[in-house]
């Protein structure tokens, strides 16, 4: 269809759509049981049917006496009292008779024998009585309307005998799923299904929002029935969600339908991701169109949906919690929107560090991974490293504080770790691994970005792991944990169908390798080196992977042939291996961090035995310098 | 029994036994369906079943072409290829069949005709595809454990073909309320009955520390009984709390029956109010007694029995917000405890001011109007006026920062003006009343801890309202918005059975007076020298009440034969009235201030009509004034 989408900035839009909806079409309430009211918002104010205490009661264990016949007595004249007379014993929260206007204090009572009790002070008229309606006087107002009902006033209504409140009813929200290609979630799927999962993500978001979410069943690309699903959830919900086809593609129904039913405010906005949104109403509800792409998707949900429910639902738009961070990567901005870009969080020695993670829209593993989400303003064209930015958070600010950074090589060996340090410290302590490769794991650690590097880096000088780079690029008192020595080697297909026995026979296989800066690279290109192979004869040296896991599954998957990695990555996809050599994977840290308490954590779990039988169950991996510690401690070698 | 109580810092007696029993009962896991995961924690890592995307597929609309068939394309060289033969047509997230490994996008193509595209350069191999486990790779770890389930870990676990995963099961508490005077909230209270209300705070707070409450039926104070109920519950549930019996009178079974079931490990803790709570346990399983008065017991939930949950389960120990105000008044406290006051906090002018509200444990309604709780440490005597004090909210600071603060005299047009305010705004401007008296209203208002005072004072001298009070104890120039002139008179029972005339006739009757500053009782005063009567010949001079609708419901329940208040508090409760004067009720508020919001929020609502036909209906109003400004402006005036 060709749709021109408009690119409006993301706060003059949403303004704009909320003044031509927000009276639109007013939240119903009811009377619902008090059982049932917590956290609703009252719609009336809340008034007490019966005082409470509602009967004069003691405030103390004690006596209930007339005061008038107590005025008399001093130290020089004690006065008694008879039994079911002139008192009545009391203890705290007992009633008062009509007949008596003061208890005495159990503690103040001179004598207290066969139904006589002697005072010698007189009692003040009401003394340690809780009169009723001291804490609520019937008809008195106990919470007002558009009050947000909590605990205690859930207490206060019961001792003031309300039954029933008027609250605002649910705000159901319709998510209905679109396309052909879209599979539910219990189907077995088929090569070009996909596995319909946004509906779950928006459901989850929803609930954060305190709305109630209704998932609507998947619909195939066809106008008719999607306008049909359409129609059926405005009449069921408060707001409908569709999701996607809010693009301008040939399939791409959702403009034309909020047409015919209603009208689109605004299509297209500039924000990215998230651009395509589309912000509609009909039968004077919100209808909006959400881009299929769950990053983008999740940015529309909460800078577009939540804004608009909590509008609609008298509710404070909130933000999220966030922090000032450090950023560590120069990081580029389109002027034409505004940017969320996701971050991973470090808290390094006090200073929070937000490092970029991938930027594709397609990745929903990108928002598991970040730790929070930085909006870059449309009028900016980029943040330089070093920067101040405020990020807003995705996880909790206790675990980020209590998570080791690590940025450097992959190897399943820190999976392990990982898995082992959050169950020995009931997950108090976590591990973040970013796969970057060792190279850029040292720079990381150089810039202060990381708690460890893992690295693996051969110099071919000296045709030794690890020092030499370290030496070369930082100027700081370094230390290396030993981890574990592995097993580099050709990962072929199970069976060896290529008969592959050397880094000879890659020539004319079709080949997938390591990214640049990667330890596992810097080995291959050696290798090719020293065998005198002209990279360009290798086919497919160009198309890169982060990780040993990425390389194996694709070779599984007949994408490749071959390709260099771990035999443990080899194992687990059940391919075959062709041993190279054995290579030092070791943990780069600084010198003064060797007392801190990430270092104690992470050294009981390397140099205990779980961790040692789980590296040699997954195999190729040898632990004889695990643990050790070598120091390169520059003042003294210097 | 009279058995002692122990005197144990907070802090060192929640650490002590969190040691104790930490360890006991670790919480168990179990495996659930992904719909039901959300905000639970993994005790399992989820690990992909499926990479995601589980093929390669096409990252643009396009053509899929195999790139050895495209090395020869250049400006020159102008490449064809065959459709079905040489490429295919893809759109975004299309399957690439095997033999195809790159995609060529729409736009990159120079012709496309009868089934013949005609390209110009070559496609690099695997560019535009999005490689299977681009996202994810199977067997590869999505979450940890340990791990808080947000909606897009549900969505990336769900791409990848999870369908159960691994969680700790809910952590359930049981309530047992115990307790002869008892009853159950939907039966008809007699006098002496108490309606059991805190099992439902409990389990409001509960549900906020994300554990599940399970109410046990109300017991009677018998040994035995209350007994197996815990045996009963403590089965059935992960931690039990036990309310109340807690103390040391004779009904007080708590303690024997957890030393008999298991242990008491404290007894008895320096905080106040909540002392008397035990801490024990039971078939490995904690066991806490609670005090019976409802904020007693709030405090040993917020501050003993959320900690314990959150060790148990593996959760951050997670402060409430708090924010730094300043407080209006000394507050004394006693070095034998650490001392949780209520307050109520006011934004004025960009500061927050926090205000001690009564302190009585048993008033459930000072944690309904308390916005934050202040936390003296036990080492300190009290803290001075003026001073900066931490205050944990209880409420929304966005619902105190749009609050109107009063502090002054009571009347019920107040009441109305909350509830039209709130209602005009949607929620958005609530007005906070406390009730403290005119004379105290302008003292507050001169510390600047309100924005506006209602008050009703007559001066002696002049014999007339409000002005010269103003100017005797303010220096700064105000204003007083006229509000009403009310009838203020003798609240006598129906049918006036005293045939109370006048003030002379109050000689002899049970009166029931207001508190010492409050406009009412200057009032009074004022009557009773004017009429020569002595205030020693008042029967109850001496007895306070804070409002009048507290004088009139007192008066309703023959508690008293008579007192001073307004005709409208008369008739809510079907009292007689005996007029004595109109007086002018009206609101105080600094010059610097009209222009506010707040103000022009005020007086949308006074001026319309909304409100004078409600006050009308009270009864006992005069409206001429109301809404007229009056400046004193001692700049102009002197």
């Amino acid at each position: 269809m060709g749709r021109y989408l408009t690119n409006i900035p993301l706060e003059e839009g949403l303004n704009r759509y909320l003044q031509e909806i927000k009276y639109l079409n007013p939240l119903k309430s009811e009377y619902i049981d008090i059982d049932k009211c917590l956290n609703k918002v009252t719609s009336s104010a809340v008034y007490a049917n019966l005082s409470s205490p509602f009967y004069n009661c003691s405030a103390m264990d004690g006596v209930a006496v007339k005061s008038s016949s107590t005025f008399m007595a001093n130290e020089q004249n004690i006065v008694s009292l008879k039994d079911q007379e002139d008192y009545i014993e009391v203890d705290t929260g007992d009633p008062i008779p009509k007949e008596f206007d003061a208890v005495i204090m159990v503690e103040d009572l001179l004598e207290k024998e066969n139904g006589i009790i002697k005072i010698y002070k007189p009692a003040i008229p009401w003394q340690h009585i809780r009169c009723l309606g001291e804490d609520i006087v019937e008809s008195e107002m106990i919470v007002p309307s558009f009050h947000k009902i909590r605990p205690q006033d859930i207490g206060a209504m019961i001792s003031a005998k309300v039954e029933k409140v008027k609250v605002f009813k649910d705000f159901k929200v319709g998510i209905i799923p679109t396309g052909t290609e879209l599979i539910d979630r219990h189907k077995v799927p088929k090569i070009g299904d996909i596995i319909e999962f946004n509906s779950k993500l928006f459901e989850g978001l929803l609930i954060g929002y305190e709305a109630v979410p209704v998932i609507y069943p998947i619909v195939e690309d066809n106008y008719e029935k999607i306008k049909e699903s359409v129609l059926n959830a405005i009449n069921e919900c408060d707001m409908v969600l569709i999701n996607a086809g809010s693009s301008q593609g040939r399939e791409d129904y959702t403009h034309d339908i909020i047409d015919e039913i209603g009208a689109v405010l605004i299509h297209g906005l500039a924000i990215k991701p998230g651009k395509p949104a589309i912000l509609g109403h009909g039968q004077n509800k919100p209808i909006i169109g959400i881009p299929g792409y769950p990053v983008s998707a999740w940015v529309v949900l909460e800078n577009i949906v939540k804004p608009i429910i909590n509008e609609l639902t008298y509710k404070e738009n909130k933000k999220n919690q966030s922090i000032e961070a450090t950023l560590s990567k120069r990081v580029m901005s389109s002027l034409k929107y505004e940017e969320f870009v996701r971050v991973k969080i470090g808290n390094i020695n006090g200073n929070y560090i937000a490092t970029p993670v991938k930027r594709g829209a397609g990745t929903v593993t990108s928002l598991v991974n970040a730790d929070g989400v930085i909006k870059i303003s449309q009028n900016i064209e980029g943040i330089d490293e070093g920067s101040k930015v405020e990020v807003e958070l995705l996880n909790d600010l206790y675990g980020i504080d209590k998570t080791i950074v690590s940025i450097g090589s992959h190897d399943l060996v820190m999976d392990l770790i990982n898995d082992e340090l959050t169950k020995s410290s009931f997950g108090k302590v976590k591990l973040s691994s970013t796969h970057v490769g060792s190279f850029q794991g040292i720079l990381s650690m150089k810039k202060g970005e990381c708690h460890i590097s893992p690295i693996h880096l051969f110099d071919v000088e000296s045709e030794t792991y690890n020092e030499a780079y370290i030496k070369k690029y930082i100027e700081e008192d370094m230390a290396l944990i030993k981890l574990v020595k592995r097993t580099q080697g050709i990962i072929v297909k199970k069976g060896n169908p290529l008969n592959i026995k050397s880094i000879y026979d890659l020539v004319d296989c079709r080949f997938i390798n390591r990214q640049n800066g990667s330890g596992t690279r810097i080995l291959f290109d050696y290798l090719l080196q020293k065998e005198n192979i002209k990279k360009s004869k290798i086919n497919g040296y160009e198309r890169e992977e982060f990780t040993h896991m990425s390389i194996a599954k694709a070779i599984q998957n007949d994408d490749a042939d071959c390709g260099i990695g771990v035999y443990s990555a080899a194992k687990v996809f059940d391919l075959d291996f062709i041993p190279i050599c054995e290579e030092e994977y070791d943990l780069l840290i600084k010198i003064k961090d060797l007392e801190a308490d990430f270092t104690k954590d992470l050294l009981k779990i390397i140099n205990g035995k779980i961790f040692k039988d789980k590296v040699n169950k997954l195999g190729g991996y040898n632990l004889e310098d695990s643990g050790n510690i070598m120091i390169y401690n520059y003042n003294i070698e210097n």
